[in-house]
C-alpha cells in the first residue's frame, strides 16, 4: 500500500469513527451525521463526543475524544468553528489520523476563516494527520465491509460502482438524492469543501486506484493545480472514464490583452482544453451528468457509433435519429437478412428499416423478436429500445423482454420509455436488470453518444513529449535586451530572433529607415515584396494602414512607402522605421501563440488567421506542455481544418510542420517562464513538405519579479 | 363567426356525439374512447354505434348513426378501415357535420390505403363534412362548457391555457401524460392524423381565434403548406406564442446541386429559415416543449433580460448563471439600495451581490426578504429562485414565499428547487400558485430565455413587402434564349443581363475572344483587371485556374493569358470565350442566391464569401418572398456580421444596399418561377453608401414543364 493510499484509507476505511460534536437535538447537522453512521449500518465502532451527553442514539458519548477507552481511527468534526483546532488537537495526542471536518466558518467567510484555516492546517501537518475538509458535507463508503454514510444527507446511498467527488457540500446533498432517484448507486463519495489537505488530484488518484471505482464523477468549481490535474487525468482516463461537470464557465474574467489571442481566451477555454487534452468527458448539467453516469454503470461501451432503433412508435424514432446523428453517431444499415427477417415477422404496417417501428400495438413478443434481430447483425453497434406507453399491452412485459435480450449480447442497450421515470414498473424493472432507461429519447441518445466518445478516448494515442534542438543561448540573448532596457514588449527584430532560435522559419526580412534603404532591400529581397512601418503606438498595423502588401516593383513601393507616411503623419505619429519583407505566395495565413494563463499556466492556441478567424473565434487552446499527438488533435480541431486539407482542388497544407511548431513554441515557453504572450501572426503555412514561415511576430514578458 | 372558425366549432364544441364502432371490451381503444368521454364529464349526449350491443358503458346504443333518434352533431370513428367509408356515409346521410376518424389503415400503410383515403376525401367533401384525421388519435376540448376528451388517452388533462397539435398520435399519448405529470393543463388538443382534410395551418388560425387558448405547441414530422404557414404564423406569433418541435431535422436529402449555395442547404434550413422568419419559437426535444409551455403558461413575460438569482447553495447558483448567459441573459447589476438592504439583513457569511447566495440555513423568512429586495429593484426583470434541499427547514416554508412575492409583482419569476420533481410537496405548492418549478436550473434558465426571446418576437417589426420597379421584359429576354436552345442553364452574360434587369450592378465586363481583344477591352476598362476563361464545362473557376485576379499592365495580362490557355489545354480544354473585367478595390466578398426547394418554395441565401463561408458554413436561409426587415435580419444573423458592421478599423459596409438587393432576388424569384438556382458569387459590397457590384453569377433554370 502506497502512503497516498494509506493516507485516504484512513478516511475511507476506518476502524472506528469518533463523532466530534455529535448532538442529541435532531434537528441538527450534527446528530444527523450520527444517524447516518448508525443507520446505513457502518461495520465499526462509533463514539459520539459531546461533553454534555451520556448517550447518543442509544450509544454511550464521551466528554472528549481523549476519553474513549480505545483506539480511533478517524473523527468526524462538527464542532462550532471556535472549538475545532482544540478538539483537533485532543485528535492529534489520541493518535487519531483521520479527519472529516464539517464544520464552516473557514477561508470561505474571509480573513478571519482564513487565518483560523492555516492554523488548522499547520496542526493536522504537525500530527500528520489526513483531513478532508473543513466546510464540506463528509463522506461515503458503500463497500460491505465498511459500509460508511458519514454525511448528513437526508437519503442514503444505493451502492454501485460510481464514485463521486463535489466541491459543493450543498450541491452534493441534492446530487445524492437525484442519483437514489434515478436508482444509480455509489461506490465512495466525498464532498471536499475547502481542500486545505485531501485535494481533488489527491482523491482521483486514489479512485484509480480503488477496486470498487469503475467511474469517477466529479463537480468542480475551480481547479487546484490544473496542470497536475491534466498529468494525472491523462492516466487515470485509459483506465476509468472521468465525466466532469465545471461551473463558472461564463464568470467575468476580464483581461487587459492587447494581443489577438489573449483576447480570444475567454474565462473558460482552459478548463475546455484541459478536459479534451486527458480525455475527461464535460457535461453541461447535473442532469447529464447522471444520465451518462447511468449509461456508463449499467451496459458496455460500444464498440462503434452504429446504431439501431427499435420503437413503436414513429415520432420518437424520427426524434432519436435526429438526436443520435446531432450527437455524433451514425444510424446502423441493417443487414439484408435483418431486413428480411423482420419483414417476414412483423405486421405490414410495420417499418423493417432502421428506425424500426413495430407499430403501436407491440406487444414483449415482437420487441423481443425485433431486438434479438438487431442485435444479431454485424452491421450494429448499440441499440436504442423506445417505447411510448402502450395503451393495450403491458408496458412490463416490454420492459423484461429488454433485458432479457441485453443480457446475451454484450452490445450496448439503452432505453426510453417515453414520460416513465422512476415511479413507473418499466423503469425499475430496466434499471435493476443493468438496462438505462430515460424519460426521452434525446437523452438516451446522449449517454451513447458520450459512451462511443470515451471509447475512442480510450483507443486515441496520447503521443510524445518531444525535444527540440534548439538555441537557447542565443533565445536568452534575445529576450536580456528587452529586461536591461526594463521593456515588457520585445522589438518585432528580437522577437523573430527568439522564434528563430527555436528553429522557426522566418521569411526574408531588412529592417531600413528611409526610402534608399528600402528600394535597396527590395533589391535584395527581390520583388513582389512587402513593406511595414514599426512604431511602438502600433499594435495592429492594418488598422493603422501601416502595410502594403504585394508590391510589384520600386515605383509602387515609392508610391506605398509615400502613403504610409503620410497616413501616419496625419494621425500625428512619425515613421522612422520600416521592415521590409518578401511577399510569400501561396501560403495560408494562420495564427499560433500562447498566453500566459495565471492558473493554467502557458495556454498554447492555434488558428486560421485573417479577419475571420477574429470575429468567429475558430481556435483552439491546449495547456503546455503539449504532445505530439496534442499538437495535431489541436490542428484538427478548428472548424475550418478542412481548408488546410485542401478544398477547390488546392493540395493539402504542411500540417506536420505546423504540429513540430506547435511544441516548439510549447517548448519555449517552457524553458523561458517569463514569456507571457507570444503571437505569431500571420505564420504562413505552405503546401505539404514546404514548412511554414514567419511574417510577424509580437512577444510580450511578464512583468519582472512575477 | 366565420367558415373557418364554424367549421372547427363542430369538432370541438359539438352538443351530441356519436362513437361509431365503440366496443364493449374494456382492453380495446374503440371502448376507451367512449369511457375517456363519459369519465371526463363531455356536457352533451353521447350515443355508442355497434351493431352487436344494445347498452355501452351503460348508455343506450344504436345499431347504425342513422338509428339515433335526435341530431349528431359529431361522430368519432373506431370501426376497421374495410367499414369506414359505409359509416361516414351514413353520417353523411344522418347530417352529421364533424368526424373524427381514429381508424388507421389509410395513405400511411400505402397505396392501397391512399386509394380508400382519397373515396374517403371526395366522400366528406360531397357531404361539407368537416374531418379530423383518419389515423389519429382525437382531440380534447377542456373548456367548462363541453368538457370532451374525445381521445383513448390513459390519463384524463388537466384543464388549462396551452392548446397543442401533434402530427404523431402515439407520441400524443405520452405527450398528454407528462403534461399532466408536470401539472400543466390544456386548453384544446387534436392530433391530426393524415390531415385529409384539417390541416395544421387551419388548425392554428382557429386557435388564434379561440378566446380559451393563450399559446400553442406543435408537433409537426413535415409540413403541408409552409408559405402559408409562414404567412399565418407570423400574425399568430404577434398575439400568442407559437412552440414547435420539428423532428427530422437530419433527415437524408440528397441534393444534386451543383452551386455551392445548393449544396449548403441540409434538409432542416428550410425549417429553421420558416420558424425564425415567422416568430415561432422552436424546441429540440419534448422535454423543453413543456418546460417552456410551463413557463408561458404560468408567468408573465419578462421586460428584458436581466435576471437576479437567489440560491441557498453556491454551487447551482454558479451553474444558474452560465446557463443564464448561454442562453443569452444577462446577470442583473442591483442597485447600491438593494445590495445594502441585503447586506444589512442577511447572515455575514450571505452573499448579497447577484447571484445572491442566502447560504445553506435560508427558511421562508430569509427566501421572502430577498426576493421582495431583489423584485422592488428597477435593474431586475426577472428572478430565478433556486432551493437545494434544505436539511433543517421546511421546503414548502420556502415554496409559500415565493409564491406569495410572485403574486405582488408583475415581474417573472421562475424556480428551480434543485432534485424536487412533481412528488414533492413543494413541487405542487409552486405550480398550484402559478410559479414554474423545475428539476435543474438549466431547464429553468432556458425556459426565462425562450420567454425574453419572444418577448423581442412580439415587439420586432415584420416590415413590408417591397415592390422595386424593375424591367421584366429585359429579364424575361434573358432567360429565354437557354429555353429556346433546351439548355438549363443560362450563360454567364444572359445571367449577368437577368440580374441587370432587376437593378443589379455588374462590374465593367467585356466578353473577348483572343488576347488581342483582351488588351484592347482592358484598356478600356483601365487597369487593374481581371480575366477569366469561359468554358462549359468550368463551374467553379479558381479550381481549374481559369481566373487571373489584379492585373496590373498590359505585360502581366498577356503572361497570364497564356498561363490560363496552357493550364486548361493541360486539362484538355480549349479556352475560347475570356471575361475582362475591372478589378473592384476595396469591395467585401458576399454570396447571394437562391434555390427552389420542392417543399419550401424559392429559398434565399446570403453569405459572406470565399473559403471560410464554404467550409464553415456560415450563411442564412430564408423563404421567399421577404420584408426588408427579414432582409435586414437574415444580415444580421450570420456569424461573420461584424466583418460587415467594420473591425480593425475598417468603415462599415453598405448593409442597407446589401439588404435591397435581397428583395430584388426575391421579387426576380417570386416574378420567374423557371428559375431554379441563382448563384451570385461574389457580390462585392462596398462602404455604406457605395452599393454593390455582381462579379461573377450563375442561374439554373428548372427542368421545363416542371
Amino acid at each position: 500500500m502506497n502512503l497516498m493510499t494509506s493516507r485516504l484509507e484512513r478516511i475511507f476505511s476506518p476502524g472506528s469513527i469518533a463523532v466530534i460534536g455529535a448532538s442529541r437535538n435532531r434537528r441538527k447537522v450534527s446528530w444527523e451525521v450520527l444517524h447516518n453512521l448508525v443507520t446505513y449500518g457502518y461495520q465499526g465502532r462509533v463514539y459520539p463526543i459531546n461533553p454534555h451527553a451520556s448517550s447518543i442514539h442509544s450509544i454511550r458519548a464521551y466528554p472528549s475524544v481523549l476519553d474513549v477507552p480505545d483506539d480511533v481511527d478517524m473523527a468526524i468534526v462538527v464542532v462550532p468553528a471556535r472549538h475545532v483546532l482544540q478538539v483537533v488537537g485532543e485528535c492529534g495526542q489520541k493518535g487519531v489520523k483521520g479527519l472529516v471536518v464539517i464544520t464552516a466558518g473557514f477561508s470561505e467567510i474571509g480573513p478571519a476563516g482564513a487565518g483560523l484555516e492555516a492554523e488548522l492546517h499547520s496542526l493536522i501537518m504537525k500530527h500528520g494527520m489526513t483531513m478532508v475538509g473543513p466546510n464540506c458535507m463528509g463522506v461515503i463508503n458503500t463497500h460491505d465491509g465498511v459500509q460508511m454514510d458519514a454525511t448528513f444527507a437526508p437519503v442514503p446511498p444505493l451502492k454501485g460502482d460510481i464514485s463521486f467527488m463535489t466541491q459543493s457540500g450543498a450541491l452534493g446533498v441534492a446530487i445524492l438524492e437525484h442519483a437514489r432517484n434515478i436508482g444509480v448507486g455509489l461506490a465512495k463519495f466525498a464532498s471536499l469543501g475547502n481542500s486545505v489537505d485531501v485535494s481533488g488530484n489527491e482523491l482521483i488518484e486514489y479512485l484509480e486506484n480503488d477496486p470498487e471505482t469503475r467511474i469517477i464523477l466529479l463537480y468542480i468549481e475551480s481547479f487546484g493545480d490544473p496542470r497536475k490535474f491534466v498529468k494525472i487525468a491523462r492516466r487515470v482516463t485509459k483506465v476509468k472514464p472521468i465525466i466532469a461537470l465545471k461551473s463558472g464557465r461564463t464568470e467575468a474574467g476580464a483581461r487587459a490583452a492587447v494581443s489577438h489571442t489573449g483576447a480570444m481566451a475567454g474565462p473558460d477555454v482552459g478548463t475546455q482544453a484541459l478536459f479534451e487534452q486527458c480525455g475527461v468527458l464535460r457535461v453541461g448539467s447535473i442532469q447529464e451528468l447522471f444520465d451518462l453516469a447511468m449509461a456508463f454503470s449499467l451496459q458496455p461501451l460500444p464498440r462503434g457509433r452504429r446504431v439501431a432503433v427499435v420503437t413503436n412508435a414513429g415520432g420518437p424514432g424520427i426524434m432519436a435519429t435526429d438526436a443520435l446523428v446531432g450527437y455524433g453517431m451514425e444510424m446502423a444499415q441493417l443487414s439484408p437478412e435483418t431486413t428480411a427477417l423482420l419483414k417476414e415477422n412483423l405486421p405490414e404496417e410495420a417499418s423493417a428499416n432502421n428506425p424500426i417501428d413495430l407499430i403501436a400495438d407491440a406487444d414483449g413478443a415482437r420487441y423481443r423478436l425485433a431486438i434479438k434481430a438487431v442485435l444479431e447483425d454485424g452491421n450494429v453497434d448499440a441499440l436504442l429500445v423506445i417505447t411510448v406507453p402502450p395503451i393495450v399491452t403491458d408496458e412490463v412485459d416490454i420492459a423484461r423482454a429488454i433485458w432479457d435480450c441485453a443480457r446475451d449480447y454484450d452490445k450496448t442497450i439503452i432505453s426510453s420509455f417515453v414520460t416513465r421515470t422512476k415511479d413507473s414498473p418499466a423503469f425499475m424493472e430496466l434499471v435493476n436488470h443493468r438496462v438505462p432507461s430515460y424519460l426521452f429519447p434525446e437523452s438516451a441518445a446522449r449517454s451513447l453518444a458520450a459512451m462511443a466518445t470515451y471509447r475512442e478516448y480510450l483507443k486515441r494515442e496520447e503521443g510524445e513529449f518531444q525535444v527540440f534542438e534548439v538555441d537557447r543561448k542565443g533565445a536568452r540573448k534575445a529576450l536580456m535586451g528587452a529586461r536591461k532596457e526594463g521593456r515588457r514588449r520585445l522589438r518585432e527584430t528580437e522577437a523573430l530572433a527568439l522564434l528563430e532560435a527555436y528553429g522557426f522559419d522566418i521569411v526574408r526580412t531588412k529592417t531600413v529607415s528611409d526610402l534608399d534603404e528600402a528600394t535597396a532591400a527590395a533589391d535584395e529581397i527581390g520583388y513582389p515584396v512587402v513593406l511595414k512601418a514599426v512604431h511602438p503606438e502600433i499594435v495592429h498595423k492594418t488598422e493603422y494602414g501601416a502595410v502594403a502588401l504585394d508590391i510589384r516593383n520600386e515605383k509602387e513601393l515609392r508610391s506605398q512607402y509615400d502613403a504610409i507616411v503620410k497616413g501616419l503623419s496625419s494621425r500625428g505619429l512619425e515613421a522612422r522605421e520600416f521592415m521590409l519583407q518578401e511577399f510569400a505566395r501561396g501560403g495560408k495565413e494562420t495564427i499560433m501563440g500562447m498566453n500566459l494563463d495565471r492558473k493554467f499556466g502557458p495556454m498554447i492556441v492555434f488558428g486560421l488567421g485573417g479577419i475571420y478567424v477574429e470575429v468567429l473565434k475558430d481556435v483552439v487552446f491546449r495547456l503546455s506542455p503539449m504532445t505530439d499527438m496534442d499538437a495535431v488533435r489541436m490542428i484538427e480541431g478548428i472548424r475550418s481544418y478542412p481548408i488546410l486539407e485542401g478544398v477547390r482542388g488546392e493540395p493539402p497544407s504542411d500540417v506536420p510542420a505546423l504540429a513540430e511548431f506547435l511544441q516548439r513554441l510549447s517548448q519555449m515557453v517552457e524553458d523561458f517562464h517569463e514569456i507571457a504572450e507570444v503571437d505569431i501572426n500571420p505564420f504562413l503555412v505552405f503546401e505539404r513538405g514546404k514548412g511554414c514561415k514567419v511574417v510577424d511576430a509580437r512577444v510580450l514578458l511578464a512583468p519582472e519579479g512575477s
